[in-house]
């Protein structure tokens, strides 16, 4: 391989150190002090590998390798390096160390791409701090609005247009960041995978082909907080019993529409929440994924007519159902999908088309180019936590992907 | 009738009115300032009645009717007027005004019986304020411990010991309110039924058969926290969906093993409890109520199946099963209840046998003596909440029924 491993371990490790909670998982929030050490950490190491740096008017370090022809459509990876609380090491970095790693290959090998290609490093892709998340990516899209800058807060209460400041950024020049539709031939992505298909399968890289269209419902379902002895149980209005019954229902409703789809019920509020009322009151949320809208539906469908079901046959039940997100699947491009699991078929590396149950910034980037997303193994396939972990080779795999495709894309495209 | 329906809701509304959270229900914690308020209205109105009265050890008044017989058994009757944090103006009171009122009947009439009549009116038997509950009727059954009285605080750290000695009491002479059996023929004690039985059924007066034992257990299910979105379903152990079958389980087998078995999961705590997070850990709470253990016992069965069924399902799962309350079921005395039929039907109320769901101060008193326990209808089943509600002529009918029973038992028995 022309990548290097151990270059590439101590880019994890150099910026595993910028962080705001050692001994308790990574946490490096946007425009915080954790932030401009690991900025200033690529832009030198994009220096080194002999890239013109830039950080755009929204905080994207942008590195770049100027093509034989400077005004052909540039070629793009990376990925973000803030973190949620407590996080880990590869959620984010693991694609800025992918652009890190490529132009530091391009750079030994002299390769002279035809194309522009532009090594990026993002941030508040989590919206950890903000709230809003793909904030770089949305930047570029076009999708920023001066009223969110204004107006989303961190838990201090100071905006994200005042960080932006204190950082040394001018958020009134925000739309300085947009790139058109047309500038970028293709943005390339790795990721870890935040779940457990490439482990299981023994699988050495993932590419995705759809990244999953997502519905998050949130129901309340109200009963009666009747006293859990003196009720028989045929009187009873029991909140928890139907919400019980509807999660039941979403889950069997994801696995007989397949396609990957899947819907989970994480969040739930029993109230009065008394070991000896019968609950009166639950509020829970229905996260609902797939790669097809229609499947998304299905479950959606299947969770209203068993809620219609329950409050039919209990006159005591009532529910409320809210829609709190709602997001189409979008698709990669087919060409960069075949480029990469041809560059994996070369590297002798095993490879599977799969989907991405997880947002990430190359979805957004699709509203201006045509994307390719590539994930590495997790361990466990726990993300968002400190034990997430991806082995130095594994990640090494999909760098080398990714290195190998990017030079195509770049030098023959 | 002898009883009279203004007294009656004068007693109420006066009760009422020592209350520390006017405007938000009723809240009257043990050994406050508005619990000395309505034991000085209490100890007033049996003195007006002709009652000897004292306050025990433990804070329990006592007004004795002497009677024609001084060494005969005593016929006791009465309730607690301590009441539950933002509660209503009947759980307890009405057993209570049941004693005073029945005392002014005995006055009026010339009544004088062949035993002694004690109308009692206890405290703390909710255990809002220090957590033990059923504390009066605990010591004077000789269940209070001096280790109790020393180490169960309330939200402010003060002890049962130190708010009894700052009432005025002495919580070294706790073992003086202990009553011997024999001492006592029979207690009657009037309560509201808390549940919608006797208002759904147009019934007039209650007669408790069988208080229920319980059984209340926690559970704990431990999955795995895995990534909402990117975790197939079928790798998933989703510690809700897992707990949401159990309490569907617990649900199903009440119903199924029926003689007015109930069971409720009032209380649960998802872990980590994020929208796009499995839940990796849920702990949850079931409490089982019958008159038969025999039924109480066939629940928690078909929930410990359920549990086992899951976790050799998904080895993902695992669970823990604690015991935090377990009490038998009491009966009451049939000639008591055979009495208090006879008086209801003598003055034209409909009547039923019937379950108690909740715990009072007479199930502990059957330690000692022979109980009686009747039930008013409580309008849509509510208590422990402002709305807690009886019509004050359906409260008459029930008081009507004990001050007869209790002429008979006192003077005929």
């Amino acid at each position: 391989m022309r990548t290097n491993l151990e270059r590439i371990q101590r880019d994890v490790e150099a910026l595993a150190a910028f962080n705001s909670t050692p001994g308790a998982g990574l946490t490096r929030f946007s425009f915080s002090e954790e932030h401009r050490k690991a900025q200033d950490y690529i832009v030198a190491e994009m220096e080194k590998a002999g890239l013109q740096v830039r950080v755009d008017a929204c905080g994207t370090v942008i590195g770049r390798l100027e093509g034989e022809d400077p005004d052909a459509a540039v070629i793009m990876t990376g990925s973000h390096y803030d973190s949620v609380r407590n996080g880990g090491n590869f959620d984010g970095p693991a694609g800025v160390i992918t652009g890190l790693e490529t132009a530091r290959v391009f750079q030994e090998n002299k390769i002279r791409p035809r194309r522009p290609v532009e090594f990026i490093a993002m941030v508040e892709e989590e919206g950890a701090r903000f709230g809003g998340g793909l904030f770089a990516s949305r930047a570029m899209t076009g999708r920023l609005t001066a009223e969110e800058l204004a107006t989303f807060t961190d838990a201090d209460g100071v905006t994200t247009g005042e960080a932006m400041r204190a950082f040394g950024l001018d958020p009134a020049a925000y739309k300085q960041a947009v790139r058109r539709r047309g500038e970028i031939k293709n943005f390339i992505e790795l990721h870890i995978e935040q779940g457990p298909v490439l482990e299981a399968g023994g699988i050495q890289v993932g590419i995705v082909e759809t990244i999953v269209g997502i519905k998050e419902v949130e129901v309340t379902i109200t009963g009666r907080p009747d006293h859990a002895g003196t009720t028989p149980m045929e009187m009873r209005a029991d909140a928890f019993l139907a919400a019980s019954k509807t999660a039941i229902a979403a889950n069997e409703a994801a696995v007989r529409v397949g396609e990957g789809t899947v819907a989970t019920v994480g969040k739930v509020e029993v109230k009065p929440g008394s070991f000896n009322i019968v609950p009166g009151k639950v509020t829970f949320y229905i996260d609902i994924r797939s790669k097809k809208l229609a499947c998304v539906d299905a479950v959606l469908d299947a969770v209203k007519e068993k809620l219609e079901e329950l409050t039919a046959e209990n006159e005591g039940l009532s529910y409320e159902l809210r829609m709190m997100l709602a997001t189409d699947p979008v698709d990669t491009d087919p060409h960069v999908c075949a480029a990469l699991e041809q560059s994996a078929r070369e590297l002798g590396l095993s490879s599977k088309r799969m989907l991405s149950g997880a947002g990430h910034d190359a979805m957004v980037m699709a509203d201006v180019t045509d994307i390719g997303l590539v994930f590495v193994p997790s361990r466990g396939g726990r993300s968002h936590c400190p034990e997430e972990w991806t082995d130095y080779d594994l990640l090494q795999n999909g760098i080398e992907t990714v290195c190998a495709t990017v030079e195509k894309l770049a030098c023959d495209g």
